[in-house]
């Protein structure tokens, strides 16, 4: 058989389960990856867990630019997923990855996005212990699409049925980061430099909340932002929730750029902070909590949970001492934010 | 605020974590797969194992086209995943499923693949406990893509090492149903009424065959077909193989579907198909025990692991008594065949 030449560009061969994906698996997952569990390749990863509790998690990633300040596609797949498991309360354990790739895609980016795939997972002690590739020819896709699945061994309880009025809501950061950062990337915004993504793994700050005691919920505001999760929050809990605009941190350029586009920041995605639900008696601690850890050195508090004799909703106190209604988002303003 | 018309076809804001993503969800997702875990739509689905000793797998689905004889996206999305974790000597029991779809993409589409969803995954007693749904704009992907996340529970070992010189390999049924219906269906051959799909979840008869004993390795040959599979047991033990073959099902229409496109059956996917590497002694329970299933009644011994002096092959006796060597596949012959 004719020695083939390095291919430099994805091919449609690279998914079709022969030489080439092999050769894909070989040169480019495992030595990023290595794992034992990984290195078995076999159809299903053979994971040993502490305990049968388990948390388990999808996302997709279809961020558009693949690479913006702060993160780039692969960091936000490991991220995303391991915040999702975080969140509910589990120690994230395993992913696996699954990429859909478009025939033509460099595979140098595609090296750079397994790098920063490798270097996050590892960076969190999360193993990558399984995956596909799937090609599909030119324009069939819009580059690379990464699906993260991830698995969790659960260690708290993060229920909407715990949530009772009084409770206290703690934001953990600024919103609008992620959001802002890749919107104003692709209308080439002039100031973008300013904005950030905060791309983040939060396990390690949320467990050790949860181990405090006092977490009666907590979420991870992605798309649709903050808005979104309060409405969720009440919706599922049929209480009403009473937020104060001045206390919602949001960075100066990041308010600038949504005034600049029109954008209310409330609705904005976030790919590395939380809210939690806390009882009123541990709400100190778990500030403090937040305020010691990188991660949530802005954490605020920033509302109550409240009773409701009506239609449950989300209602802000507004800089000037108004109330305003915070209604659920339609979903339109961000296609392709994560 | 304005009572907004049903849409008929997927809108990017479908996607955008608002209020028509969850719509999407309460309308079109939760009723086909409900269930308790699902219905608390947290972050992450929490989940009970019997034990912690479990299997994990992840794959995307880009088939085309979408719908074809004995099957569809859907129900090769639930089979693919249940079958991984199958051969892995595991029982599944939750999905988690993730879709991307293109804007515009017809809402009773997704309605049809969503049902097939659920009825495969309710006739396989797995869960669907968790999932996500991204939009991209028209253009960004061809219609929809779907990643199955699968985690089953294990109870049997299928593994490389286990495999000796002398072991036997049974293969399920017929070669090449699958790759070559949806191939014909692309282009069109005049007998495709003739193809159909092989397109099963094979848990419940790999369950009984490992626990018969005798089975130390399965694997089920999708893409790269049986060709592929027997190289990657040739790869990892070290050991060769040797079929014969007038003994490897093929059903006529699949054989003339191939020869008339220039393809070797041996190298086109199977989606309801496994082979089994099984100790000589255990061979003919295990082949008895494939005969009486449905899904295995055209199971057959195709060949026997020897040792090898030099570089391991996979070499096949033909029909009129020759011998060739069945190479790994390339990949290029079948983009987008699951």
């Amino acid at each position: 058989m004719k020695q083939k030449q390095q291919p430099k560009k994805i091919l449609l061969a690279h998914g079709g389960g022969g030489q080439l994906t092999d050769e894909l698996i070989r040169r480019y997952f495992l030595p990023r990856f290595k794992n034992d569990v990984l290195a078995e390749l076999t159809d299903s990863a053979k994971l040993n867990l502490d305990s049968g509790s388990i948390c388990f998690t999808t996302d997709s990633y279809v961020v558009k630019p693949l690479f913006f300040n702060g993160g780039d596609i692969g960091k936000l797949a490991v991220c995303g997923t391991i915040n999702d498991l975080a969140v509910a309360g589990s120690k994230p354990v395993a992913l696996v990855l699954s990429l859909i790739i478009e025939e033509g895609f460099e595979l140098d980016l595609l090296e750079k996005i397994l790098d920063s795939i490798g270097k996050t997972a590892k960076a969190n002690n999360v193993s990558i212990v399984g995956g596909d590739t799937k090609t599909v020819e030119t324009g069939a896709a819009d580059g690379i699409f990464i699906n993260t699945a991830g698995v969790g061994v659960r260690f708290a309880e993060s229920a909407f049925d715990k949530i009772r009025a009084g409770d206290k809501i703690i934001l953990s950061g600024t919103i609008g980061d992620h959001g802002m950062t890749i919107l104003s990337q692709r209308e080439g915004i002039k100031f973008q430099s300013l904005l950030k993504s905060d791309c983040a793994a939060l396990a390690e700050l949320t467990s050790r909340l949860f181990n405090a005691k006092g977490v009666k919920f907590m979420r991870d505001p992605t798309r649709g932002g903050l808005a979104a999760t309060l409405n969720e929050i009440t919706k599922s809990t049929r209480l009403s929730i009473e937020i104060n605009q001045a206390d919602i941190p949001i960075s100066p350029a990041v308010q600038a750029a949504a005034d600049m586009l029109g954008l209310d920041v409330l609705n904005i995605a976030n790919e590395g902070k939380f809210v939690a639900v806390i009882s009123a008696k541990s709400t100190d601690k778990c500030l403090r909590i937040c305020k010691g850890s990188k991660l949530g050195k802005k954490a605020s508090v920033i509302g109550t949970v409240t009773e409701t004799s009506d239609v449950p909703i989300v209602e802000m106190i507004t800089r000037i001492g108004g109330r305003r209604i915070v209604p659920m988002p339609y979903g339109r303003e961000l296609p392709r934010i994560c």
